[in-house]
């Protein structure tokens, strides 16, 4: 997830660039570039580490002349980062310069068609096969050549483009990731987020996919992908700019919550071709595979719970034991691990300080360490044998959701391209599966359309002292991340209980009106968590159930129920976390808490 | 743990003893009898069932006369529940009967020594050797043959002796199990309580270890184990009935909590022999033990706490890899189980409905199942390959304490039994483990005499509404079962963290003035538990730690620290969760609950 900014206009573009891309950090902030034209032409410049160390170099902007310019700041995916992984990405003949948000996915097989070809690449990006590519299939016609260029590319992107042969023009144009167009007076904008350009206009205009804008100091035209001009409506931006940073809500934690759709295709859509799982990041071939007798999973907190719910896919899906552990517990007890262990270490920032100690743990005692990291180039990332990388984009909210979101999608993934290396299904199968996964990104964004029931519920509920969580097998793993959500944003002591274990002990605290969440979503223990909402509702709790859309009888045991779709079992925590998140945000929301920045709480903690 | 009550005066016996015996009955029920000299000579009535099946048979006890005899309510040791087992114990010859409470440690020795000469024995008691004995050694003078008897016999015992050749005595000897002898006007009693002869008389003498008394009509002489007279003093009793049967406790939790260095050596002692740990009751050999590639262990509530110290305990000594689950989970979750599986099941009442079908979802697929059990005879017991039971006795008050510890204690002898089996460690770690071991049972004794500070602790906090403990290692371990504890009985909603977990989520929760229980007995992560308190301190909590007596420093860090002795690591969790019963009962008390029988709760959960 990275920061686009574009100007045209009568000012020197560098300063406004900046100044842009500041509003845009919060996007990315491992490198920066910015590519004008000059009176000299083309200049590109460009640095690893945050805006700043960018800023210092052009002097706030002023070291570079030039009124049309396009700047980047940048979120690694493809390639590490460093100077010549950012953007902008030049061609190689320097008369393109693009900047690229998303993700190029058949990047590897249109850089191979140019390799042999003879073009010549400098970066480990998939953005520059998009500036090659267009010096490439230029014939002179630039929008033709856009439209060729986007016709051969499959993935996700927002391209900001600049050519020399059109040195008065900016073109973009965008699919699956998000851009806009800022209408000013002799001066118009290209962005991928309001904030960048709000203090500069409040007239913008949405690209829709597969739009291409173009962009002049008079005017911007736009056209479809057959190069046919469309109107566009423009849209008058009344927040402040803070809401904006927020996409216009109220927390980053909600605006999270609202891109797992897009988190979640971001993380399957490239590792899933002609019907095959293609994880191009790991080395591990089908005969290492043979070799694990056994799994370990490491990770902290929201990452731990993704490793619980790991337990379950690996061993229904692969048969191949697994232990799960919090990293600070597993450190010290001493465990049990040789050559044929493979560890999969669970981390978010890739720096979490519990968890990097454990994988050296485990690297020392021999074993095969594969991470899941969403920061490209993290101290855990580096040290491990393979990476598997969540596409998230940068979560700021100190309470986690899409990292949870995609961290599951890429355990799925694991799973599956495991269980297919090692022959476990059929294709058949494996199909329904891929299937399933697939459809997770519209499961989500279905759901959330329908986040006033959840909010409803909140507002009756929110000023609980107490509240329980319980749930059988992935449920109940689900219900280990509802709890802790709720319990880190809203201060409510929430814990999340075995269904089957309350009746000996924990069953002893409910009492009239407490409020007990129950995911029933596994069709295999729906009965079997039926007899356990009988049992709290006996004593007097207030339940909210949470099921599959077909079962609907669960209505006539719980006082409210939020339905959610059907999916692969090994899946239902990506599709009932959704209301649970929800659930803790309105809960905190109403009791007034600080959502982003809950007490006592860092984002990645970098201490033991 | 069996109750026994002897008459001898001028009413008619039995109907006084079934009356005792109804008042000891919580002692155990899975067997009665009485033997009494009417004008027929030694009669014997006894019966497998409760003491009700004794009472109808003996019509209200008027069917048998006579107005000298001993009764019996069985809990079943050695030797499953049934007729031929139930007490009294007759000798060959038929002069003796016997009633007994504790365990011969050493009666097959014995058993097997009488039997080359010739006895005949029809029982699988450890209480017929002692009657067998009596006749095998009588010469004429009894003193001198019971004399000669306790000289043979090792273990607890507390006995009830009549002899064809004194039909107007009663004999009583007691080693470590409890026997008083009641003062009446032309009547005399004994008993294994106060309850049993309440109602008779309220002055009582109690037997020191191998004192013998000879109770006739008239009166009750005392003779050491030389057979020199002694005086005994006269105690008068103003309990009433009710206080009686709680030993004077106020609940039968806290007299279950102070019957645990007895229960704990009860369970090890008989186990132990010549530095070696012989578990007689298993059939498991170092082949078979060298077969098993993995241990599952399944449980539920404070059984379930056992497995997880367990799992410390066998990766530490054996270095196999342990998995632990909650039955109602593992049923469900398609575990990985095979013939190279070593399943241990622990449960109290051997009736768990959801341990009893994890149990057999284990048989199905092959593993060898090992039951640790307190009730001998129950399903579980009875479907095990092999049972380790644990001597603690019925068990009244819902809230588990001595099982919790016999339990654990019968882990630790299965750590090291197959430790030593398997050649794990030298003949010198393992006397130092088992010193360790055997030091148990008074070190908790040691612990109890300071419940006053606990008692204190927790009138100052006993109105909490939520609490947190934290630990890590063993000490985790423990916070689950403390936790656990005071939920049960005080209707607090407590929690408890792996420590090094809460600055990834739950720490958010800690405000100033929320009580934190540290334990920080684990001498390895000591260092890491202070930073833990330090991180709780700093947000305002309130924090009692538990540590070893050798690490006064943390009295700085905290409001106030109860000290445990040392012992091994794996078996601290004997130790620390003394002082965690008696908070949670003191938190209880204070509040004013039903300690014994919490809301909502029961002793054997026999459905799922």
């Amino acid at each position: 997830m990275c920061g686009i900014v574009g100007y045209i206009g009568n000012d020197q573009a560098v300063p406004v660039l900046l100044q842009g891309l500041e509003k845009l950090e919060y996007r990315g902030y491992d490198s920066a570039g910015v590519a004008v034209f000059s009176e000299d032409g083309l200049k590109v410049v460009k640095s690893k580490g945050r805006l700043r160390v960018l800023s210092d170099l052009l002097d706030g902007g002023k070291a570079l002349t030039g009124t049309l310019g396009i700047g980047h700041t940048r979120w690694a995916t493809h390639g590490a980062p460093s100077d010549v992984n950012s953007h902008p990405q030049v061609s190689e003949g320097g008369r393109f310069a693009v900047v690229h948000n998303g993700i190029i996915e058949n990047y590897l097989y249109l850089k191979q068609h140019l390799m042999r070809r003879g073009v010549q690449f400098v970066s480990e990006t998939d953005t520059e096969v998009v500036a090659q590519m267009l010096e490439y299939y230029d014939k002179g016609d630039i929008l033709e050549t856009i439209e060729k260029v986007i016709s051969k590319v499959e993935g996700s992107y927002a391209l900001g483009i600049i050519n020399a042969d059109h040195p008065d023009c900016i073109y973009a144009v965008r699919k699956d990731s998000p851009l806009i167009i800022g209408i000013g007076q002799g001066e118009n904008f290209i962005a991928s987020d309001i904030p960048a350009i709000l203090s500069k206009t409040r007239e913008i205009c949405r690209l829709k996919d597969n739009e291409i804008a173009e962009l002049t100091r008079d005017g911007v035209k736009f056209y479809n992908a057959d190069g046919e001009p469309v109107e566009k409506e423009i849209e008058h931006i009344e927040w402040d700019i803070e809401a904006a940073e927020k996409g216009g809500f109220e927390h980053f934690m909600m605006k999270e919550i609202f891109e797992q759709p897009k988190a979640v295709r971001d993380t399957i859509t490239p590792r899933i071709r002609n019907g095959h799982i293609v994880l191009d990041d790991i080395t591990l071939t089908a005969e290492e595979l043979r070799r694990f007798t056994k799994i370990n999973i490491v990770a902290c907190g929201t990452a731990y719970h993704v490793g619980v719910v790991a337990k379950y896919a690996f061993e229904e899906l692969l048969r191949i034991p697994v232990e799960v552990d919090v990293a600070s517990e597993f450190r010290y007890r001493d465990p049990i691990l040789n050559e044929n262990t493979l560890m999969i270490i669970i981390s978010q920032s890739g720096e979490t300080a519990d968890t990097l100690a454990a994988l050296r743990e485990a690297k020392r005692a021999g074993c095969r360490v594969l991470s899941v990291v969403n920061v490209v180039g993290s101290t855990i990332a580096t040290e491990s044998d393979d990476v598997l990388y969540t596409w998230a984009g940068p979560e700021i909210s100190v309470a986690s959701t899409k990292a949870y979101s995609t961290q599951l999608a890429v355990i799925y993934l694991l799973a599956l391209y495991i269980g297919e290396q090692l022959g476990k299904f059929t294709q058949e199968q494996l199909s329904a599966y891929i299937a399933a996964l697939e459809k997770l990104p519209e499961q989500i964004d279905e759901m959330l359309k329908h986040k006033e029931n959840i909010q409803f519920f909140a507002s009756k509920y929110f000023n609980a002292s107490d509240m329980y969580f319980i749930g059988r097998n992935v449920d109940y793993a689900a219900s280990l991340e509802a709890s802790l959500k709720l319990k880190e944003i809203s201060y409510i002591h929430s814990e999340a209980y075995a269904a089957g274990e309350l009746k000996h002990g924990p069953i002893s605290l409910i009492e009239d009106g407490t409020l007990v969440i129950a995911l029933a979503t596994d069709a295999r223990l729906f009965d079997k968590m039926m007899s356990n909402i009988k049992e709290v509702k006996a004593r007097g709790a207030v339940v909210l159930g949470v099921a599959t859309e077909d079962k609907k009888e669960i209505a006539g045991q719980t006082d409210m129920v939020f339905y959610i779709p059907k999916t692969a079992s090994f899946m239902l925590p990506s599709l009932s976390v959704i209301p649970m998140q929800l659930f803790a945000y309105y809960v905190a929301s109403m009791k007034g808490c600080d959502i982003d920045k809950p007490r006592n709480l860092a984002k990645s903690v970098t201490v033991e």
